[in-house]
């Protein structure tokens, strides 16, 4: 990694470092952790799904909302938690399954909202770091993404965790008859931490992209399907360690009115991982180029280029990898401390 | 409203002046429809709902997930339709509720996931505004937003028109007795075509605001709960309409990490109306300041006013007249034409 100035980001760096582990961990852990969830949720499949989040934990959840459906047949609800805190909604989930998502397991609208499902009768899991955590203790079964401690501002090594934690619920839920539905195999579980580490060993792409982007003052980071939950975490990677207005969204809702905002140099960061949606991110990227965007591709072969071997299907991870490096380079560019940006602090307390 | 130089958004500004008669005929229409609806869809609960729609539609989706979960009681998933045109997703919705929303009905993307939709087992409803179109004819009952033709590329009449759509067919799923769980009453839909019209002849707010934001490059539009839809639609309007990079988001999403990008002057454009999210925009609204954010307020007493008589329930509607006004203004004061930004056109032809 390039080194900040000052020992700017050493512990964001070194969080960072931790992901191959954490990710073997897991990979490790997969079968034990999908013969727990079985037990404890049973062999029905749920009636229908929904994800609470906030933040980067939200961005994994938009990931878990496309490999659950793949894995349950049924669309997976994003929670909007304001019904519950603040509008008072009284669900009747009998036959749900609810998934609350927090690094640390104390944010309090999470853990309110996932008991708030599960006392209206849903089966309840936690992903979170911390096992012993108030979220993990609420929820009738908990993967514990058992990171390590986090302390610099941007969540990294437990955002990629929390990616693959949804990939193996997923595999829980689709049980050995649905396996066959989901986009990714053993062997990419098994190519996936020694990825991921030269990923990390190659920071020359991201130092390339950074000075490139330069002093932009907005961006966006476009992908479609599964890298989508990838793209909203690198344009929040960019806000909260630059300060950039960095929008993420889907090629397919860009393509149309807000294509507007493209303009001569704009950063436009695409992500694509030659899975089926790849040719539309592809048309986005045409079309940016065309209004005079400076397109930069997290792809095989691309600016930033994630392994072709991991496929579609668990990409979102290495792609992660590189946004993380382009939003750390990007904040030494700008003389920002990546570790603990614009005063910004650490434990989300949304109630 | 204020003249654009040469004709430049008359189309546009026709188009919004139309808004109270579309709004007093829905409204006039309400007990038909809710009939019409509970006839087709039957009196048993939906075990669960997912809307399909894209772009401006979408943002009415995002208020449709509010009011049907308060309707029904039960989360409401917003489509991620690759999953049914690239990823080759097969759903089984049994007993499930499927809603497809597209201006013109004419969407291919939007029409074959609602088909699709129904072929898995689910209800179908289409929110159009031609009763004629495939996707009405594709559905098992239509809310038909009978806007009349729109021909400015900026959605407006056909917006507010899906807005209230979605109230309607959330007063059709609560039913008499689930009534009380939706947070606006008839006095409500009584009042809004008379309120939308004050807020049209009353164009000051707006020439005013768009000259505060002046020649900003950003801007993020924030909100929280029912209004979320609405900010997520001034967003859309001002992306299309000036090519600002214009972020809408949750008040609660956007109060941690991404107020970094709240620099000295950035437009940060509220929306509440006094309900049980009001105190978090605020909480919002101060942060940003403290930031050096210029913040303009579309809330009752606020720079861009709406009535508070309205209520929290229906004031997205109020809201989004505020935001297009809005819009148009800044798009004027930089001598882009409302009627057809950036070249271009009208119809959605996602796949």
């Amino acid at each position: 990694m390039s080194a900040g100035a000052g020992g700017m980001g050493v512990r964001m760096t070194a969080e960072m470092a931790e992901q191959p582990r954490v990710l073997a961990a897991l990979a490790g852990r997969r079968s034990e952790l999908i013969a727990e969830l079985r037990a404890a949720l049973g062999d029905t499949a749920p009636a229908g799904i929904v994800l609470v989040a906030r933040g980067s934990s939200d961005n994994a959840a938009v990931f878990g909302r496309y490999v659950l459906e793949l894995a349950t047949r049924r669309p997976v609800a994003l929670a909007a938690p304001s019904l519950i805190t603040r509008y008072g909604a009284q669900d009747r989930l009998d036959g749900w399954l609810a998934v609350g998502v927090s690094q640390s397991g104390r944010t309090p609208e999470i853990v309110s909202v996932l008991e708030s499902y599960g006392a209206a009768g849903a089966r309840t899991v936690a992903i979170t770091n911390d096992r012993e955590s108030v979220l993990a203790h609420a929820a009738d079964a908990t993967i514990a993404t058992a990171a390590g401690a986090e302390q610099a501002v941007p969540a990294t090594k437990t955002v990629t965790a929390q990616f693959a934690a949804f990939a193996v619920l997923a595999e829980a839920l689709a049980g050995d008859a649905g396996r066959g539905r989901l986009p990714w195999d053993a062997g990419a579980w098994d190519a996936l931490p020694d990825a991921v580490g030269e990923l990390l060993a190659d920071v020359g792409p991201a130092v390339t992209a950074a000075t490139a982007i330069g002093a932009a003052q907005g961006l966006v980071a476009i992908a479609r399907g599964l890298l989508l939950g990838a793209a909203l975490e690198a344009a929040l990677k960019v806000k909260e360690l630059t300060g950039i207005l960095a929008e993420g969204a889907s090629a397919a809702d860009f393509l149309h009115g807000p294509i507007a905002v493209v303009h001569r140099g704009l950063p436009v960061l695409t992500l694509a991982a030659g899975g089926p949606t790849a040719a539309d991110v592809a048309e986005f990227a045409a079309a940016a180029r065309e209004r005079g965007g400076r397109v930069l591709a997290i792809a095989p072969d691309g600016d930033l280029p994630i392994p072709a071997a991991i496929g579609d299907g668990l990409a979102a991870i290495p792609a992660i990898i590189r946004a993380q490096q382009l939003a750390r380079e990007l904040s030494l560019l700008r003389g920002i401390d990546p570790d603990a940006p614009f005063g910004l602090s650490k434990v989300t307390a949304t109630r």
